[in-house]
């Protein structure tokens, strides 16, 4: 099964089951499974112009997720791009329709047409007040009679849904309706058609084609045209809008067919405001999936011209899930990157005991350039050693630029040179050793104590315990045994790096790749050259 | 190109902008693109703590999408699944950190850990109080030191920045963020993998499988199960999460990966309340996309468990598009269905001229059906004579139980009878035009002026004008015609259904599919019959 549905049958309760118990009790439905699929606002209480919607499902959150004060008071759910019956139109609009009458808006589809227009005749005849309006605002073909209703449709639930709220009558309602769908257009456009729930996928876009003004039903669009990423296709979209559009300030809904990525629909809402048509959008709302085909990989623009007060209804607060907002389009300044970025670098002194001993060290990594590569060799690329020897080579260079005297500020000095200078994950992981290290410092640790501040903080960004195989192993027990002299710390990382031969999986770094039997017997070359970093500068102490 | 982008390299610029674009001036970002990519929230004072997060692109709306009051000060955003460079992370951090200090939320990957890392130190040597937590709620692989980070990410951002919107310091966000990390679990399950920007999709998962246990960046998952459905997918996922979860109540996260439709998440949803998991659910985020993997079709179900007080932390309001915020699951109780959906029959009464007048309409229309058949068959399916006979002979069968003697409430009994044994849209719209008639009737107008009003009614709905080829096309001139009698009605009517033989388009009904050669020189059979109908009445009542 290529889709998360079970049996085609329960696909609309069941959707509908789990938007209500998301909703926190906002919503409800009408007794009725699995016929009368209706949609209901927990809180109504008939005192204001009811409005209901509804029509096939698979248009998600289209209507039920814009049921809520504010914008509907019921949708009516079909079956899958099927018209619901006019007895469920009918079981809506007697459950929800108080003195104050109640507007169906209904899409432009011949089915939803005449069950919705009979199911308002019918409660006509109990002596309720109904008027309807049908939304056609798709504009793919502009001489087309019968123009398909899209997602302009939610727009006429927002504005007429904020004048019922504000308690407008029902002609109020009614018109301002009718004034929406006469200014509102859209067009959609799409890479790919839509799965029917238990059909085989239509292969009917080929590759590098996208079908423009296509409809919400998985239809066939209007014209297939060359697929040229998305500051084409606004351009193409933006062209059929512009044509019957005035020059005048316009809302825009930003709507992902269903399966366009979050990516994209920003990357679309990018070129549509760098369109000419953008210059005449003042609000904007979305981009967001709220009038879908299913799995559509496609969008539409709706565009509405801004008359009378559409701004503020629009604008006006909603309790539905549907709705993302809509937000006015303002030019944004943007910051200036802040200082620091530059590394302030301490001014260089001489310490000629420092000099010395950091000298040592880099001294012996490069001296142990060729061994450590070949121990890296058995469970690795077989670089530890260059990388290393590398870095100690760029240390020595930068001797004289160094500020030995102060050791806080050389701590810091040393972890921004590795960083600079040491490729991959290593040189990150000792730059941050060295720089926590230097925190430590200049908190008043001594060295032992700031060492070990380094240590625990390159293993929370670096993950890495002891007994995980990695220069860990080696460090942390000759950091704790440090305080005793450079001896027994030796002695210790030795013990340590010895140690993770026998240790036959890694669980931080790039061994963690290789099996058991490669690993065994071998020491880890980040231990090793640990372990011969003290192991030598405790030879040279002792012998100085 | 298969999908909506332009060139690869400004993706996410493009996609930053188009956020910011569509955020109502809620975000800005820093300057230097391409290689600093910092959204940041354009209201922020540094009065408080703030909060960092960030890491590789193609989790859109994450993490842009939840920068706002209330969850995150700024998002550093790096390549398509690549990690933002130490540098960028820095200016992020020196952007928007102020004497609160700043928190750091990194996902659990290597790289992401190294970058953020390092950058926190950068920062604390400029005196900068920044602390950092990795989130690692993946449970696919119960024993794997390093977990990944997934969508519980978004309810770290969620509570650490409720409190710090409510001023809580540095140290307390960063207990509050790990304790969210160690109560939250995350799984993921999908049918297919997703598209990375300019490459071709892997194939990797067979039809009729699925995978559980991935990641957001395209990797395999931890196993290949079948793919049976929502209710299955949903059964495996909670018996994962349940492995590791206390009986407590739970708050859920439900993730839409990027190519899973709304239709799709909402049934899932249902099913995951479904499941044992389902009982400790108190509240629910979602479902939405929020943590995707650019147009994975899967989702990712995030448990965390209460503690303290989440609950009010996850309810608070915030100002970010990408938090679809968090409901508390409720029983609703099922709303009856209203009265009236079995329709009120008048009483039947009796009254000679009218029954005279109905049964002659009906003789009329059954002897026309062969002739209207023949008519149709040029145009249509061939079947407007029988249906029209069919209707009339259920008429004349249901005479006996007509409110004859009753006018108004006529109209509506043969509206009702006329949608229940007449198939298709024309059934619907004749009963759409006598319910109307009947509406107008009981408002006091006469009869011409009733039925005008039922031919204004069904036009409305059925969309017809005159001139569009249908049995308006008549009637329309009749009911016109008819103050002036009978016989002007019908040399009216006769003059407009011969009208529609040199139609040779039809504008509305099935007719709109037959081309202009088929059409020329034959009546429509819906104005032929009404032709009919107003002559053999017009005869009939001059012979009577």
């Amino acid at each position: 099964m290529k889709q998360f549905i079970n049996n085609k049958e329960d696909i609309v309760t069941e959707a509908i089951d789990g938007t209500i118990a998301a909703s926190g009790g906002r919503l409800t439905r009408l007794d009725g499974y699995p016929h009368i699929r209706v949609v209901v606002r927990s809180d109504w209480d008939k005192s204001k112009v009811a409005l209901v919607s509804g029509g096939g499902s698979g248009h998600e959150p289209a209507h039920a997720g814009f049921v809520g004060r504010g914008m509907l008071t019921a949708a009516v759910c079909g079956d899958v791009f099927a018209s619901p019956s006019v007895d469920a139109v009918l079981a809506g609009i007697l459950a929800v329709t108080g003195p104050a009458g109640c507007l169906l808006i209904v899409k432009n589809y011949t089915g939803d047409r005449l069950n919705f227009g009979l199911a308002a005749e019918r409660a006509r005849a109990f002596g309720h007040k109904v008027s309807m309006v049908i939304v056609d605002d798709d504009v793919a073909l502009p001489d087309l009679p019968q123009a398909r209703g899209l997602a302009g449709t939610l727009l006429v639930h927002k504005i007429a849904g904020a004048m019922a709220e504000n308690g407008a009558d029902l002609d109020a309602c009614t018109r301002a309706a009718e004034r929406v769908i006469g200014n509102c257009r859209s067009i959609g456009m799409s890479l790919d058609t839509c799965t029917v729930p238990g059909s085989q996928k239509e292969d009917r876009i080929p590759d590098g084609m996208a079908e423009l003004g296509l409809g919400i039903h998985g239809e066939a669009g209007v014209e297939q045209i060359a697929s040229r990423g998305a500051r084409y296709s606004l351009d193409k979209v933006a062209q059929k809008l512009m044509a019957t559009m005035s020059d005048t300030p316009h809302a825009v809904l930003v709507n992902n067919l269903g399966g366009a990525s979050v990516l994209e629909m920003s990357i679309l809402t990018h070129e549509l405001l760098a369109t000419e048509l953008g210059r005449r959008i003042e609000l904007i709302i979305g981009p967001d999936a709220m009038m879908t085909a299913l799995d559509m990989h496609g969008f539409s623009i709706t565009a509405l011209e801004l008359t009378e007060n559409d701004a503020e209804l629009l604008q006006q607060p909603v309790a539905c899930s549907g709705w993302p907002g809509c937000r006015p389009i303002v030019s944004h300044s943007i910051l200036p990157l802040p200082d620091g970025l530059s590394p302030i670098r301490a001014p260089a002194s001489e310490h000629g005991l420092t000099r010395t001993f950091l000298l040592a060290c880099c001294d012996i990594l490069i001296a142990a350039e060729a061994d450590l590569n070949a121990l890296d060799a058995k469970s690795g690329d077989g670089d530890t050693g260059s990388t290393l020897a590398g870095a100690a080579r760029a240390l020595t260079e930068a001797m004289d630029t160094l500020p030995l005297a102060d050791h806080t500020q050389l701590y810091r000095a040393i972890g921004l040179e590795l960083s600079q200078t040491m490729g991959g994950s290593s040189g990150v992981l000792l730059a941050i050793f060295f720089a926590a290290a230097g925190d430590a410092s200049s908190a008043g640790k001594p060295m032992p104590d700031a060492l070990k501040a380094g240590l625990a903080r390159m293993r929370q960004i670096g993950g890495a315990n002891p007994g995980d195989r990695t220069m860990v192993d080696a460090l942390f027990p000759a950091l704790d045994a440090l305080p005793q002299g450079l001896d027994q710390a030796a002695i210790a990382a030795r013990a340590g790096a010895d140690y993770t031969a026998t240790l036959t999986s890694a669980k931080a770094g790039r061994a963690t790749y290789i099996n058991a039997e490669q690993l065994a017997g071998h020491t880890d070359p980040g231990a090793e050259a640990v372990a011969r970093l003290f192991e030598q500068l405790s030879a040279r102490s002792a012998g100085g």
